[in-house]
Formats: structure tokens, sequence, C-alpha cells
């Protein structure tokens, strides 16, 4: 069970190698917004993007309320880096989705950083 | 830009083959926090459990704080299905680190999601 020296030094190899960046984004909608269509339109946007590396999303179906403090859905996008994700924010499809997306969002967290890989 | 029919199927078929099952923390560590010895920690417990099937992290490096919420790290481990995920929340070696690891939160928000794979 000790640190073995060999994964760790992959680990540091590899984020920078990769020079990846990460686009986490949590929320919880409005009431009475069509969720369904909302995330559906946001796939057809990022899917129109080639700037974003991947792309996977879910709906909490966790443990106890207080954990996931209201929010419902989990949103990560990943980029080859972080010039990669300041053209996907800046993109026109992005812009013009957000005039959509802002106003049914009820509460929002966003973290951005390079990720480090531990297990890939 | 219409939304591709091939690639919607796709997205249904490989969710629902892989079965795969996403938790992702976030966490705002309590201030005074050795937070690099704790993550190390962290890296070295989720590596020696083998039903982790990915694991990366990071921390903000983002925008302005009220999309953070005050959170600074992101921790995103992937399984390939709930029932390896249960097998790492009731393994010994994650209970016993999360007597170390619980202390030293300030705050934390958790999603666990089967998750749509969109691109992968």
């Amino acid at each position: 069970m000790g640190f073995e020296y060999g994964k760790r030094t992959k680990v540091w190899c590899c984020r920078d190698m990769m020079g990846g960046f990460n686009h986490y984004v949590v929320v919880k909608f409005k009431d009475g917004v069509a969720v369904e269509e909302l995330t559906e339109g946001l796939v057809k946007m990022i899917s129109g993007i080639e700037h974003v590396k991947s792309f996977q999303w879910g709906k909490d179906i966790g443990g106890p309320d207080f954990l996931r403090q209201g929010f419902t859905h989990a949103f990560l996008m990943t980029f080859n880096g972080k010039e990669e994700f300041d053209a996907f924010q800046s993109h026109p499809n992005h812009v013009e989705f957000s005039k959509l997306f802002s106003p049914a969002v009820e509460n929002i967290l966003v973290l951005d950083f390079p990720p480090t890989i531990v297990k890939a």
C-alpha cells in the first residue's frame, strides 16, 4: 500500500503532457423548467463545438440531500487546454445558448481546473 | 448543425451498455488544513482500491468566486457500475481515510449519477 513512485511520476508527467482543462458545472433548475428539452439543447450545442474534447452529464441519484445541497445535474466538459476552453466560452453558439440556459437556472456552481489524472 | 440521429442513438446505446457510475465531489477545506498532504493521502487511498475505474482531481483556477461558491477542489471518480461504487464506499481503506478527511472539510457537495456520455 506504499505510494508508488512510478505511478506518481506518471501522474505528473501526464498532466503536464496533456495540458488538459476541465469545466465542471453543477446546476439546480428552477421549478417548471423543461429540463429534458434544455439538456437536449445543451447536448446539441456542445456536440457542435469542436473545441470540446469530451462531455458527459447526469442527474444525481445519490444519497442524502445535504450532500447535494439541492443541486441535481452535473455537466463535465474536458478540453485539450485552456485555449480551447476559452474558445468554447466565447463561441457564438455557446453565448446564444446561454441566453436560454441562464434564466432556467436557480443555482449554479462552476469549477475550472487543469486536472491531475490519477487513473485514466 | 441539426441533431444527428446516429449520434443520439449512440449516446443511449453506450450509456446503457456501459452502465457506468460517476461520483463527483467538490470540497472547500477548513483554514489551516494541510491540503497537499491530504490530497496525497486521498490519491494513495483511491489508487489502492481496484473498484475505482478512473480518478482525476484539480484545484479551481477559474473565474469569479460567486461561480465556485467558495469551493476550491473537485474530485471526479468513475466506476463500471453502482455495485463497484458501493464497494468503494464501504471499502475499509475508504472508511478509514474518511476519519481523516471529514474533519478537514468545511463544505462538501456530492453528486452521484449514471453518466450520459456525449463525447468520449
